[in-house]
């Protein structure tokens, strides 16, 4: 199957639902942008949730259920930066990034936030003036640097 | 004064006090992240601040001070992506993007989160494994697009 | 529905109405920039305006101001800027983007010209030499950037 | 003289006045984006406006004003785009070029804006909420593209 | 109707007359490049020229005709720049620009040539070896930057 | 000697001549953009003309003579394109480049313009409007492709 | 007819003739790369060559050879510079290239070597160490750069 | 210090000490790929380590120790893919990335290796025709993408 | 035959057999890595592994076998690199490049890793801390530049 | 000692010597091209070439000597494609590219022509019209593409 023709058989299933990224998120347990990566074919289904997705939108068919649980080639539109609200965010971590960087380094060590072992949620709070807020949450494993000592390199080919 | 010689003098006054990006933003109640852009010259420094910031950096001075507190010029080095910190950074954000903006859009309308009226900062959690987790959190106000009804825009040129 | 269909349809229809953009506008007391965004589905068609939009448009059918009413992906084609007409604008805005800059930090702060709350329009005006002039007019919102007092930002974590 | 030396010597003369943009442009007559192409060597200083200049910043040596008489080379950082405000000016001309240039020519005919015979202002108005818009207007004499008639291109080689 | 689809019909049309784009020129009064324009879409066919057009080329049906009048939208193949041919051209125009725009400034004051109000032809001529050489007219009015005077600005908006 | 230094000399030798390229063309018997690139180290002086140009500039010394008989580096500034009068020519070279090269192709042959065999000269005409015209011509030698047949190829390798 | 279709046939005329292009070279007298530009449409196939060319490759059809017999818009794949084949001879002209120039300089004179007075042919020879070697032969004719002198620039307009 | 000037005296250092990359690695139990990136500053140099390697390295002074001892920003030259020996491992990843990609899905699971907590060594083997062949080893962590589920994600803002 | 559609039905064949490349490269004696390049048609099939492959892979046909046996168009898809998996290598290349281009010249001399005869496998292996571990090991021939001897270039056209 | 400072020098006493790239080479037995890339730094100078190169330069110091035996980092200037004569030659490479490729594929086999064991020399013939004509050689080792068989894989880490 095409991945467009899967992501857009997941998404015709996700509207006669007639539910948002963030109530399928509350019904499976899962953070509301790992869900809609989920139907952009973006992360892999895993085993125990397939039946908490089916449950909450019950027109998944079983092969797309399958489909979603191959893992899948990761990428996005190139002209995606166009787009005013992703690029806001680029915006933030692009002039934040050096200063992110530094305090990665000063509170934690030599190492970086992982976006692999990696929570990402979007949530709407009220701020100070009563107004909505957007709140975007990147919540990744601190990875320090490994020092590369020889003797723990257990795949190093002996020099002749 | 030129940019760069303003912070070196910047980063050079944070060093003699010892402390920490996060450490300063604990005296002077601004985020940590907001404390790094001001003393890389990439954020203004307000009046009511400027005695707080003097206070947690003695080795601040005047004519430091009275530089800080111009509309800086926002720019970032182009190499900055290849750091390895703020490449990840910036996966999560291209990589998501998409889903993001949908969310936002079924959770609030069409809209952006505003990097402008926007928070930042960079903390420290223990994840369910016990282990360091880095949680960066971005909080921007929720932006609504106008609709664009000619009578509310009161600049309009009246048509000849 | 594909966008490009969508977009097709939208433009048939206001072909077969024979009116102007301009036109359009005028009717609907919208802008007439913000009028072909709306049929290049570049903006989201709001309720209030819809039958507007439907007297002034015979042929629009109900999917299609269903269709209008979601919020759009907002993007552009990458060779736009080889068009003449793009390529001046874009010019200006490069060419005089740090002076406008610096007037906006002079006579207002440090912040920005929203582009979210913003108005735009196009006009007709005569100049002193009795010649057609093209007049664009941005108007936005003054956004000033937030000073980022961890007290505000309600979303922030708890350090452990 | 160095371009770069120049422009360091108008800002000062301009900082030691005290006076901003807009309130220089009050006194000369230009518009105050003009003013500020100006001190960045950007425009064309013309002989009657020279003494105005001079009155408004009279720490404007004679050779600088000789400098400022030249045609300047007319370029722009190419890191500029990364400035939040002007990325926005930016993001609007790409956005609405498309629509923009279509309400030209239905509006005026084949032709574009000019971005040559040409007024920039930036200003403050109160939207209707009560709130300080930025008001951004272009104006640029219409020009319709020539038909290219043998008869009327005079340069035109007599072909063998 | 799809541009390619009417620029290959325009292309047909043209192959079976015969005739080069200096015939037609010939015939029709404008220049070779604008008619080869014009055959491309990229120039807008005017009302008085369209019968002598449709007489230089017999198949030219009326709906393509109505087709050539709309404005276009001017854009190039991105790959454009690989043609030998026209790599060459824009080898001239890029080592040369320097020096051409200053000899505009020198000759003519601070200003530039039009390519809006603007003419082309490729012209065979014979040089003083005896050999053929390819001779290419860019003919544009000379336009000079305005000085930006308020008080001939009439868009401006009122300031509070 | 570096080339920045030898053109800043050889600026200063014109600007004490009180002449235009377009004059000191005339005296030299060059075409003004030659003289101009001869004066920006952009082409290579010829031992005839040395004595021309020493004539028409009394402050070329004989060591810039020198250097000026040198084969260049040939090169421009990436941000050139930036400049809007050298915008204009790129624009109606990369617009009008596909219609170029067929007129080339239908009245010489598979062929090109040479960029190498080639005059350039910029000169101001009266339109018949009566308005000052900039004229750029591009004057190269028909260049045809060969044909590659082998045994015109002295230099080939003989095949073992 | 589409230049892929026709590249296809051509490519199927060939297959089916069971002959390499160094093959097809030696029976109609062109080099060896000549022959496959030319059936990758980008060489025009000249008059007298047509009948060897149709000798060689039987299936070659009338009406291809027409189509063969136009001149050619010469481009290739953007992509194809991440064939390694192709770029390590990229490599060697990149970084070999200003030595290359050097030596032509001093060699020749200020001038360069013509790709299109040109001939290329891929040939084995037997290395100093019996290993087989490709030899890639670049053969252009010398191009002198023209003193860009005005009376003999036939095709220069009268100044006014 | 500047990094360049660290780099240089590391560098120097390291000549005095007339010892290679590899010579160092095995005297301080690193792998030659990481020593050489400690003295290019682009790995943190850790307390355990800079007895060993100063006394490897006789000439390193305490002050450049103690740069070591910082976070590096990290980074290479833009330029550096010119570099044929580097072009070739990034040819070999980029032409086999999506076979590898793969392999990791097949063989451990969605994610991928760490370039965090990884080791690079560069050595040297005899191949099977006796022959030097280069060896270099990516040995990095494998981290599988985890699944988003809320009640894992700790640092996540309650919703309202 | 397409490219696309070969490789649409190698990965059918592969899927059919319900074998890893792991798995084929065991019975075929290949490394998973060149399996997986020979599977999307990034390497030619050899003649005596033709069979091994049918064996591994009983849905391969014989027009399929004759397909994988022309020698490849190599090349990857321009958004590889966002993917992470990828990224991640490409970062360590680049990060790493200078180093391993250091290494091999004191190591082996002025010389690079052959990316052509070159091997590639992904392995598995349990670090010191028993976790899984991806091993990717790049083993290419060493090759020193060779010193360009006129005596030895048997290729050398005679000058005249 | 800088690359540039060496390079300069090295030119110098070229300079100095009076002789031309092709002379040096014919005294020491090089390519003339290999001659430039050793003054350029951009080869390696080997032991035993040294003395005939001092023998040619006289006045090439013993410093400068030992600078060029050791292994260059190999780069070119990113502008170096606006030379004329460097871009003529990468066009050539663009353009016949592919079928240069196909044509190593038939008459070598799936391999390319290696840069590294490889000469290049500038050779002037005469053409059959009794011109003078560029001929560049590229001339390089056959490299195949070895068939990545596991147990030719010396190198490879044993799977768990």
């Amino acid at each position: 199957m095409e991945d467009a023709a899967v992501i857009h058989r997941l998404h015709a299933a996700k509207a006669s639902s007639g539910k948002s990224y963030s109530e399928i998120a509350a019904e499976t347990g899962l953070t509301n942008v790992y869900v809609a990566q989920l139907l952009r074919r973006q992360a892999q289904l895993k085993p125990d949730t397939a039946p908490k997705l089916r449950a909450a939108l019950p027109e998944l068919s079983e092969d797309l259920v399958l489909e979603m649980m191959k893992p899948p080639m990761r990428s996005y539109h190139p002209n995606l930066i166009q787009e005013p609200a992703v690029y806001r965010l680029n915006e933030a971590v692009m002039h934040f990034g050096e200063s992110i960087k530094e305090i990665i380094n000063e509170d934690f060590g030599d190492g970086i936030m992982s976006a692999i072992d990696f929570y990402c949620s979007v949530d709407k709070v009220r701020g100070v003036d009563g107004k909505d807020r957007v709140v975007i949450t990147f919540d990744g494993k601190y990875l320090p640097y490994t020092e590369q000592k020889s003797e723990q390199m257990v795949s190093r080919p002996q020099p002749r």
